[in-house]
């Protein structure tokens, strides 16, 4: 049992100034989930990157809602590119993207306005910034990522020259777990795209998309694991001390909302082995390259790239929004009961949807350590 | 299998600029593991906080090489204050520390200089700089978070008149693991002190300090977890969207060197439940105070603290350096075999030094964020 | 005579990576002259001050084209708040606001597409980029200070409550210069707002208009000068060595597009005069208030302001464009002639325009630094 | 007459968090005038740059006070690089500098410990903070800027393969000025070293000399100004917008203790002038080289350098501290007289002493701009 009081009167008046993310690629997102519209704007982008707006639209269709398993929220997500691109080519300057909101429904939140919700960042938002934007929860809705997969894109076309390509699965939901795999080297993309749940195995698949519907059914939802794995990374990106890579990229993940954990290859299994255990041999073979029979370190080293594969892990927890009722308290302390409308629309298991956010964090990461590792030779 | 180049021309001239952390309350390191000194500058602290060098003196104990079952190298780790104090406050001015190297043996490093040292950053730092301080690991050491935890003491005398109270312990070594506890609020700080590897259950200690000495004996090394846990902090440190509480706790771990992974609150046990079971409940009872039965988010929701305890862990892999001869290649890239001398001196387990490291990494990055959430109020 | 040698080929791909400013209170531009649209997006703006889009609008009216002596281009600069804003009152989000361009004409500029413009930024764009968006000088147009006035509107409704005002003015254009004012404490509003130039002296004001009139008419261009006055300021906003008051004013006045020079207080003729003729002395009155009769130090001593009025001045180059033929090059190298079409439209005096972006500036930079001061007293 | 209230009850707490200068190349400053020693952290400097401690000493020598014309006090100056150079050469580490304090006389100083300063930070550090070093001025002594100096013999060597050199000199003290040069592409470092007060025209040089002898008799101070002069700078360096080069050294020089205004190029002289003069034109000439007879923009367009060498000037106010009497009021309100005594130590003319800071600061401002420009090219 935990007890501890809470001044509301202290609150009134706080700022939220963190929507930027990156150093030299930089994005900076805005606007709430049901107002008129979210957008991104990106910088640190160089002059010359070929974009198209459907190479956005193929990484927004991944985490767009309105798919099965997922919300039943229709948001078309088109994205207007406002700035920053001239004759099909970035110029340099600040790439500015608009998605306008198509499918806000505010009534639907309208009974629940004074409700604080179990799980919900509307008990803290109330504690920090005495307003909150009850619609669909604003600002600390998950719509908010769509904007981060639209940077993501461009990400992605800055890192494909060098063939750096990034996969994003689910590997878990609930206790239903993927085979283990130290070195998933061999994740073919197109596993992962025709599963409706994103996982590559299609036996677990299946057996995924089950459960979260007889979840979904009973109006609870599920938590589960989203995989991330980089190829083609060369040696050397990511810095020592405070900017290692995997510093960094769990700064991204757990940025994600949802998320309560992150490992970077052999993670938290890494604590039980022992160095002659766990330490990654090199052996170098009849055609120079270097060879290794495990890859524990996930491809990262001191908080630098070592050119052999990065992958990890990231948990995600079961939304908070389900239909079941549940004990709380209002916006004037008292208790009572919240229960969400049959029309209000959730997603039964979010870490379907994160799967395009993990992977767009994992390239904006990415080609920001890119771009900073740019810094050099004199 | 994983095979792959290394292009050792391209390295040259690298920067090494991510020496800084934090937005507010500042702290930026130097110093290599066999130089002359080490040091860390704290920008952006408050005037008229009382600093003593005792309170520094009693962090870096914690993580003092030369105690049981740690590296055997003697170093007193005598901080000296250079700047920012005058008649035992602070300025507002920044704060310069230094800490000598009293027992650096470079010699002791010179027969592996042109190893690749499995599971060690000297592979990555040689190829993405070309240099690399071989004596002791120069930069890559983590002699570097003896700076940490110095800074860290300072940031306690920021949070230390509002009663936020940070701890931190091992949890695990190898697969000896503590008896779990979903809401570790009742941790007593005597309980850790006590214990020569930083473990507040008795009987996991004696394990623990066991098995490390049996590790230790054999010329290898283990993993271990560390938890940390923080008590007292009010409703409202954190962001929302990119400096969410957990995601730059997340980023101050995963920069601690050997650390692999994070969990905030129920971690990746999230990912398991259902939303009935995860989400905390909240009840007021007679007393206008909040209560809930069950902590899963671990204090924060939407990147914002609740004002209950705020919890959580990190993964620390085996110490890379291990007596054990190991394969690896040379900076030519031959094959050859790795055996550090018997004089050599390392960690069994990191994660017992780690600790003093956890809880530098907390209370930097809630002083950072209880200074940013002072930003308000117009 | 200066002759140098330029290296195209190096340019392709750099990064524009410079359209953020701030610190804690902090906007991004983005949009080009003649594309769709231009935008910022305004992060670190506490919740609670209230916004009306009619506040926007009284700004950019200040530096709107299309009136009497400036540019004959004609944009309604209707701002659109897309986010940041609930119910009239700021949430504490970030606040986008997007003007679209009604009135741009892409082909203007298509006969000089290949020609290096004398004192214009084509030249080092591409150089540094390879492309350049002719249309209107696409980034590099003085458009996007509109997105800095609009952003200055937001900063005066956070300095409001504290009674903190901010005035600008053109005090010269050419030789005609307003009769000196050390400590111009007593400038009212309202004579600024009267003048078409917006200069408050009402002969000096009437012999500009005249001035820029003759000049328009010969083709030609003319610089001048821009003061600024913050009055209310409190003592204590601003910070010592690198964040100092006037630094942080000088890199906000320089990076108004055809800013040549800056000054705070006595400025330049601070180097002419001795330490006892420039010292400024306090007295202490019956009212317990602070005296002095001259203010040399601008109402800053020391990086921090001094509660005494805050002014300084900003030098104008005259504009670039002009109807007279002038010699230069094209892109290829070859000597050519540039001539503007007769329909171009171009400022005769970019000072004009400038006060309300000067304004905006001071306004910005004030917002930080009181927000930034904030961060205070454990 | 100016007449404000001051609330010293607001003061205490208040943070200095601005001691750390630049983006890529970061320098971090510490320490207090008549503390134990002051010193810089260097981040961002690439690997393999030469340096040696000679370098150091030799830009220190321009400096130091102790000379004829400055300050008698003797400091030597004498740097300890503590980190970050590994056998001659940087590892791409921070690299730490130490200037230990010689020649502090903390006693001078303890009878005005109560006065208010005409002229001096003292009023606003006890407005913003409560406490003041009075020891020498603590944090706001000129002392800083030794390691300004520092760090700008650290980015002379990162510059000077790419033959970038930097040129500082006094060009005029009170109302002596050195005849004016609309393009002073010719300076020769010689006829400024061998100046006394660093003015490298001979006539000038000696008005200067007598001039500073006669006021400082007269136990006063006189102002200055400090031109630069930036040569072999490549096209491209400098971004639009915020980070405008002349925005960055702007700010750099106003960061300079005493600064009150500074020029790019043609400067305040710009104002005056029409388009048709101020324009510089572009010829081609036989060797492909780009020629022009004016270089009114001084090297800079739209931000970025146009590869024409890049000058400019700065206005240093007299040095605040003078051995006349002066009117003020203490820390209390009370109004009294300010004598300092005989045997305080007071530079005449603080711009000669600030030809070495300028000049660092450039270095400096363009280090940053090199490293910066080098993240392209993907």
């Amino acid at each position: 049992m935990v007890s501890y009081s809470v001044d509301l009167s202290n609150a009134k008046g706080k700022i939220m100034a963190s929507n930027t993310f990156g150093n030299i690629f930089r994005i900076t997102t805005w606007g709430e989930s049901h107002g008129k519209a979210i957008g991104v704007v990106i910088d640190g982008v160089p002059a010359g990157v070929p974009i198209t707006v459907e190479r956005i639209i193929s990484h927004l269709k991944w985490r767009r809602p309105g798919q099965a398993l997922t919300s039943p929220r229709k948001e078309p997500d088109e994205p207007i590119i406002e700035s920053g691109v001239f004759d099909g080519y970035t110029t340099g300057a600040p790439i500015s993207i608009i998605i306008r909101n198509k499918d806000a429904k505010k009534t639907h939140y309208d009974d629940i306005k004074h409700i604080m919700r179990p799980g919900h960042a509307n008990f803290t938002y109330i504690n920090k910034y005495s307003v909150f934007d009850h619609h669909g929860g604003g600002r600390a809705s998950a719509r908010e990522t769509a904007c981060r997969v639209a940077a993501g894109a461009i990400a992605e076309a800055i890192l494909e020259p060098m063939n750096i390509r990034v996969a994003a699965y689910v590997s878990s939901a609930g206790s239903i777990t993927m085979p283990d795999s130290n070195l998933p080297a061999d994740i073919k993309i197109d596993t992962i795209t025709q599963s409706p749940v994103f996982c590559p195995d299609p036996t677990t698949s299946e057996r995924i998309s089950d459960h979260i519907q007889t979840i979904a059914q009973q109006g609870d939802s599920v938590g589960g694991t989203v995989n991330f794995l980089i190829q083609g990374c060369p040696a050397g990106l990511g810095d020592p001390i405070y900017h290692k890579l995997e510093a960094l990229l769990a700064y991204a993940m757990l940025s994600i909302p949802a998320s309560k954990g992150f490992e970077i290859g052999s993670g938290f299994n890494a604590s039980t082995l022992t160095g002659s255990q766990h330490n990654d041999s090199w052996h170098s073979n009849d055609q120079q390259q270097i060879e290794q029979t495990s890859n524990n370190c996930g491809g990262i080293l001191g908080g630098i790239s070592t050119g052999a594969p990065i992958y990890g892990k990231v948990a995600f927890k079961p939304t908070s929004s389900i239909k079941k009722s549940q004990q709380t308290i209002d916006t004037s302390g008292n208790n009572t009961t919240l229960t969400f409308a049959k029309h209000t629309r959730h997603d039964p298991c979010v870490a379907i949807r994160a799967v395009a956010v993990v992977k767009a964090m994992c390239l904006i990461t990415l080609a920001d350590a890119y771009l900073s590792n740019k810094t050099a030779k004199v």
